[in-house]
């Protein structure tokens, strides 16, 4: 990696990190440049539109670490319910070590954004729907018909996004295991091992 | 009601919508007594402790109107899944009609301030935690044993906020509808009519 590529992942990191565990509004461009140890010219060097051309990278990159994460995590078990509940004990390790949610989670992003960024709705739209497809697929991979699988991954997301907003609120990852819990349920009516 | 209450009501009123829309870091406390007509000096005369403690009562009162609005609406039939199922087709056509948050979802707040303020957090937590015991309450109402009510009524409230945030995001409320559908396969695990 060269310095010019290295600057510029360094201020995505940055910012990435910041927007997500601090919010995209009250992160200010100068906090990023400090954090990520960038020269003060390369923002807009790089980033010649600014704030929301950096958040839109800033969510590609937290969109592709949660999918691979996720990817991972479903990969240790054939047994669909099985590999969602893996996804779901790791991320409830996750919470439980870190307390926040950099890398779990964009929808403090989602949720400031939808109305005040066409752009950012739309990466942050895209996030979700990549991860409501990654569920669906692996259904169908064990046979699921694809409308119901996409139906259910589309539900399983949900569940998963919902139970991360309440368990960081409660400090107790026990939204996360209720709906692992239920997942299951919600599986076998499709699919049983 | 006197002018005191009024013009305080008032500026929570606009503080709860303005954090509800914007967020609460994007919010500027000019922006609030422009938007609620009060006097400057009013601001910490009512909330001494500032911004914090203004937002204090804009979720309480958020809070307040999202919960008697579910309980309006599940209180139009006596089947649980039947109610919940009009809960949902509710949420449906708010955001259809306003493409926005304001008094359904205080998901964006409690994503904002768990890391920067417990008094918030605990807030936002309460809110929730009062949305879960209506949904595990019309369950018990119906015969659904005590410990699975509770449970079932976090993961419902998991499953509606996560639908929420997907849903706005997507402009669209296939997921509401989704989950809607999946909700009554819960419930049904304990309940028939």
């Amino acid at each position: 990696m060269n310095n010019k590529t290295d600057s510029r992942e360094k201020m995505v990191e940055a910012a990435s990190k910041l927007f997500q565990l601090k919010g995209y509004h009250a992160t200010g461009l100068n906090e990023i440049l400090k954090e990520s140890y960038a020269p003060k010219g390369s923002l807009y060097y790089y980033f010649p539109n600014g704030k929301e051309e950096l958040a839109l990278a800033a969510i590609e990159l937290a969109g592709g670490i949660i999918q691979n994460k996720i990817k991972v995590s479903l990969s240790k078990y054939t047994n669909p319910s099985r590999a969602i509940q893996n996804v779901i004990s790791d991320m409830k390790t996750a919470l439980d070590e870190e307390g926040e949610l950099q890398n779990i989670s964009i929808s403090l992003l989602a949720l400031e954004t939808y109305l005040s960024s066409e752009t950012l709705r739309e990466a942050c739209n895209r996030s979700f729907e990549d991860l409501e497809n990654i569920y669906a697929q692996k259904l169908i991979e064990n046979g699921v018909p694809l409308e119901i699988a996409q139906d259910l991954g589309m539900v399983i997301q949900a569940m998963i996004e919902g139970a991360i907003t309440i368990s960081i609120t409660k400090k107790d990852t026990a939204p996360l295991s209720a709906v692992a819990k239920q997942i299951d349920v919600l599986i076998r009516q499709y699919y049983s091992a």
